[in-house]
């Protein structure tokens, strides 16, 4: 198996980009990143996107943004695993570029969500829960990740206020981020004075409606050594699913996607937990942040929740999370997400976050997930000395 | 790189099926195949699918598959390309044994489409061009195909007897396939006095709305030989694309994406047009079947119509094609069409097939595209003899 490094990054200012349809939103980001790696060609490509037929009546999107990259006749896939899209985007370009089979590999997410008229974006949201047992009975994703909530709480003391820190802390992250959606800088009071959505979330526990799209240029260490670039190799990588229905999860508080990923990736990598320096993780609410902790193993089983009250997952803290600003301030186009991870780790292990650098990283982990936590891919990043 | 071989092959009787729903069909046919090739797990999966957002409400095909199959939490990975999703669900589960990721792979496809009201499926399938700058404006796939068949026509001398004699071949194969959707034998008369879609293209040159599954278990030919398997290799795969919107294509009454495709696989595979015995093609229109023929390398430009016309594309022919009946009689669940070529490719090789069985077939190839020839994924199989 070939060793693979990330040479090229790209992505939008993210937002609500009424101005830019999906092929565009997609374009942009790919073609940053092929300038960003300073390649001339790339061999194949996959896309992440999870439901632009709903979004924007268009499937296919391998065809279409080959087309408009001008990359005619080159292999373009487009796979889709819910908000876990992007991620598996750059596992599969990661399997291509280490098993042999192309050089050079694109690898993004792209989703166009607010081109969907009225309620339209939480029914399109809904089809990554299980249609016939969640979403028909009336369920959406606030609703399942609010029994999460409180599973957690419940079971572990976890307080409406250590969920609210989460909201703030990737909100501050993100305040120093130029392509994030939102630069605000909410309180705890603020997050649990804002519109409830399903108790014990409010609408400053939930990432937003976004329009995006990242991409990642992949290639063999030896040609990113040839491009001159600073080394950022892929050390590992895992995907693993769980029951797509919550109800049907051995432990609500719980994701063992998340963990079953994880473990792949943490023996491919040959690292551990506390070998990571610097994580992005899935908050597209805040308690799924708490979960993953515990589930990537940077916190024992519960306390994710004081842990992030002592300040352990800010910025100079012992396992700095979502310095980019996560999901919650950054957005969520739920396809991009995952490349955006890598971008954000990229540019960490490059040293190129400002006042969100977290000194000395080395090793980076992104972890995605789809649905309620029914697939999850976790990707560990690090840079060569 | 690994050899692969297909060990295990499972398909559902296809047609209006009103008591299964999407995950019944996928995992019917994903069962089949377990049980045929006799292993007691499968290390990852790849779904096929167009657009179960939009026939069945329904995103993350993998975390819902892997939990109906019970076989949590394995990777499982949906992957889109049109109407080539199940082919290039079988190519990334190549590369995945291939490249040494796996060991065994589950790789199919499915596509539920009668759960949709009204023109909903027409509405469904146009998400496969263009839709900002073909669908939007009211063209849909019959009248895509029917252009490029009055191209072809123009350009070559093609005639609408040919046209339906591509058809006439196919549902007299597909009389033979029990799992066939349709049952008849119609005559050219029959097919040229049938109602009009968009001239020339009559319903009985249309494959039809379908609901169905296919699978195929992958794994190294190491395995294959201790599982006691006939052992029918994959030797060469490609996979490519072109413009999604046809009015941007070089030339109408040709499909570059599937010579490009077909490049890269003969190229792998070390063989030539002349090398394969039996082929599987992508008559989603009868003239579909008629290009990819010229482009696959089987018959000069422009000379397709006399050939088939001659017989050479029936059972006992110069290259016969679509002895499974093509989708034309068969079926065409989109995203199961590719899996299922490899299906019936595979009976061919290990001499199943009864009256449509090709004496000493040995090399066999399938094509499978979408969209208006956007994408397409040819594979080529060997039987080891």
């Amino acid at each position: 198996m070939r060793e693979v490094a990330v040479v090229g990054i790209g992505m939008n200012k993210w937002g609500e980009l009424w101005e830019k349809d999906l092929r565009d939103l997609y374009v942009e980001a790919a073609l940053l990143a092929i300038n960003d790696a300073g390649v001339d060609h790339v061999d194949s490509m996959y896309i992440g996107c999870m439901t632009s037929g709903l979004f924007n009546s268009q499937e296919h999107l391998g065809s279409l943004m080959a087309d408009y990259l001008g990359m005619t006749p080159i292999p373009a896939t487009r796979v889709e695993s819910a908000c876990a899209s992007g991620g598996i985007a750059v596992r599969m370009g990661f399997m291509e570029v280490a098993g042999g089979f192309s050089d050079i590999v694109l690898a993004g997410g792209v989703e166009k969500m607010t081109d969907i008229s009225g309620d339209g974006a939480t029914f399109a949201l809904a089809t990554a829960c299980d249609q016939e047992w969640e979403a028909y009975n009336g369920i959406t994703f606030p609703g399942l990740y609010a029994m999460m909530a409180r599973a957690h709480m419940k079971k572990y003391g976890t307080t409406r206020e250590q969920l609210a820190m989460v909201s703030v802390k990737n909100h501050e992250n993100g305040y120093h981020n130029p392509f994030a959606q939102y630069h605000l800088r909410p309180t705890v009071e603020d997050v649990i004075n804002s519109v409830k959505v399903a108790e014990p979330l409010n609408i400053l526990d939930c990432s937003p409606i976004t329009d995006g799209a990242a991409a990642v240029i992949l290639t063999t260490v030896e040609k990113a050594k040839e491009l001159g670039k600073p080394i950022i190799k892929i050390i590992g990588v895992g995907q693993a699913t769980s029951t797509i229905a919550l109800h049907a999860r051995e432990d609500i508080a719980g994701m063992d996607a998340t963990r079953h990923a994880a473990d792949m990736a943490y023996k491919m990598a040959g690292k551990k937990p506390e070998d990571i320096d610097v994580a992005e993780v899935h908050d597209c609410f805040t308690i799924a942040e708490l979960v993953v902790m515990e589930e990537l193993g940077f916190i024992e089983r519960g306390k994710s929740g004081p842990a992030v009250e002592a300040g352990e997952t800010k910025v100079g803290g012992r396992i700095p999370i979502n310095t980019s600003g996560g999901l919650k301030s950054k957005g969520h186009p739920v396809g991009a997400t995952g490349a955006a991870q890598i971008y954000a780790l990229t540019e960490q292990l490059r040293c190129n976050m400002g006042v969100c650098q977290v000194e000395g990283a080395k090793v980076g982990l992104a972890q995605n997930m789809g649905g309620s936590g029914g697939s999850a891919v976790v990707t560990i990043l690090e840079a060569e000395s």
